[in-house]
């Protein structure tokens, strides 16, 4: 019982508020010689336009369509949904109560960010970006208003590494008939924090109706901690890139507006897409500068689940867009993590601390390697 | 609407009682192209003996320590743990509450399963799996009893593929201070059922009290759907191994005791310990033949926290012993599934149903496919 309490040293758990699960962090073992699988490095010096690509204007998809010369974004149905259009059959009768089936509908999108093959979020200025923010706003608005549709989940895997087959820079957009897992628990974690009365009362914006809530309160709280010190990567006027505190990625970076409480893309005004823009731009570079490589990630777009119906109840509006970054990478461009056996069976487990991560990440420069 | 539901043609999702999470399942996309990631093979005709290998008999390993000359089973130290032993600090008092730093103690061990560098669980005779298994029950006893351990997570990486760097057969023990995050939820899911008013009766064997047990109840129901429709994949006297009607993976296992409630290792009686190590060498056998490769997978035990201590409340005895076995593999020896995008966003997701599954590893030899 000497030694005080070192967060990089000794082994501790985390609580993230949103999943309501720990993360188990042993920052002691960043010295062990073997961490992680390797892997071959991401091809570079792409071509501007892949003859053979399905994503860039004028090609073929494998349905026999053809894209338009687009200029800036464009949205298809995936050829291979994993949902499909109602109407559906009804389920089957439960031949016990341990076995129900519930059928499930939707649709699923994809949205080209960019004409150009070789590029990706951290290339493009931040007005290209702007324009696939605008993609995002118009088919949360498209899809979330369609009859019997409950969430809209919009994503990007980037890179090999996450399954992206094609570098061709892309996102899908999942919209289904039931609040999928896991915003449907960060949701309850986030109405249960708004009526929890012994929630004390800070500086923080509030939600709906006064509330507290939890992410502007957190945000709130990483502002005001020293920046060398703490684990903001980049922020601006209306928004805040970070390794959150209980981050289970080695890198992992939550994006969040921190000046107010916005519920969805649909809440959002012009200048704060602008901003948006900006973020996605400096943190996606920041990830690219830290081991000189195309950094591979997978994205998601947690919000309201769809924009608020006419008459309907606004209860979701405490719901606080957010963004997060889950990329495998873990100590060099070819080094991924692992998640296998104690991470499956028990529980999340990261040796490097969040504030490492974040410290390497804002070590990085703001201005892309390549260039 | 006309269609009659078709599980293995309409979009739906499955409910895990066990965590309250649910799955999607997208049967209709087993027809696509292009699925999964490719991996190198593994290598095969490995030597009996490697004198590079930190766990072969007499070898030393990266702390200097040589190990015995065994014949069945070994345990030592982990070089690298997660955790260390007491006393460790206090932690520091949290600077926010959502902050919390919750230090954590314990002990990572590792069980050499065989002396023989080349062999694995699927060549083991059920002989030398029952040493493995009467190691379980010990080091389950060992750890378990030592103060302040609230859980014993036994599992093992197999493969390459798993992050597992040595192919000699071995596993691994994490005993915390904390019970981590999955058994936790999983034991509230059962404690929610045992007192659960609603819970019809069945001809199922009951939990302590006379309670129902999820599990008891669940692989009551299994056993008698007709063999050749269900999901299970082999059975004995005691012992069912499933794909359970919730799996993730493509060709997830759970393996239970059928007959009464055990609630953990502790609880075993010879007989129910030979038949384990039968059904562990007929199921990894059917994993082995199913691609004709060494099916990589992550194995763990949940069970009882730890063993009853005297005069302290039983009831964890609602646990009931089981193993997930989870293999990331899809359709071939090197195709294996991406976990990205939607599932670490939303959900988890699957293309091939269950039922599907445990109709594959049924139809495949009892023999090992090298014999
Ligand atoms: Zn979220
Ligand atoms: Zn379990």
């Amino acid at each position: 019982m000497a030694d005080a309490f070192d967060p990089t040293t000794h082994p501790h758990r985390r609580f993230n508020p949103l999943t309501n699960e720990h993360v188990l962090v042993s920052p002691h073992r960043t010295k062990r010689p073997w961490l992680g699988q390797t892997e071959a490095p991401q091809p570079t010096n792409l071509p501007q336009y892949d003859p053979a690509c399905y994503l860039c204007p004028g090609n073929s998809r494998s349905s026999g369509d053809k894209n338009d010369t687009y200029d800036h974004t464009m949205v298809f149905r995936n050829d291979f949904a994993a949902v499909l259009p109602p109407p559906g059959p009804l389920g089957p009768a439960a031949p016990h109560p341990l076995l129900a089936t519930q059928p499930v509908q939707g649709d699923c999108d994809v949205i080209i960010f960019h004409p150009r093959h070789d590029l990706t979020l951290a290339h493009l200025p931040a007005e290209d970006i702007e324009k696939i923010i605008e993609e995002w706003v118009s088919i949360y608005h498209k899809r979330g208003t369609q009859e019997g549709i409950k969430y809209v989940q919009i994503f990007e895997n980037k890179g090999a590494m996450m399954g992206c087959s094609n570098p061709h820079p892309h996102g899908q957009v999942w919209s289904l008939s039931e609040v999928p897992t896991i915003p449907s628990i960060e949701l309850a974690s986030l109405k249960r924090y708004a009526s929890n009365p012994d929630v004390s009362s800070s500086e923080a914006p509030r939600g709906p109706n006064g509330e507290p809530c939890l992410l502007c309160e957190y945000v709130h709280y990483e502002r005001s901690v020293p920046q060398d010190e703490g684990r903001i990567v980049v922020q601006n006027e209306h928004w805040v890139a970070l390794v959150p505190w209980w981050a289970t990625w080695p890198f992992e970076i939550l994006v969040l507006p921190h000046h107010c409480h916005i519920p969805s893309l649909a809440h959002l005004t012009p200048e704060e897409k602008t901003s948006f823009a900006q973020i996605l731009s400096a943190m996606t570079i920041r990830y690219d500068n830290l081991f000189s490589s195309s950094f591979a990630y997978s994205m998601g777009i947690h919000q309201r689940p769809v924009p608020a119906k006419e008459g309907a109840d606004d209860e979701d509006d405490v719901a606080h867009l957010h963004l997060h970054f889950f990329p495998p990478l873990l100590r060099s461009a070819s080094v991924k993590k692992f998640i296998v056996g104690f991470e499956l069976m028990a529980e999340a487990q990261r040796d490097l601390t969040p504030e490492q991560a974040a410290q390497k990440l804002r070590a990085c420069s703001d201005v892309h390697y390549s260039t």
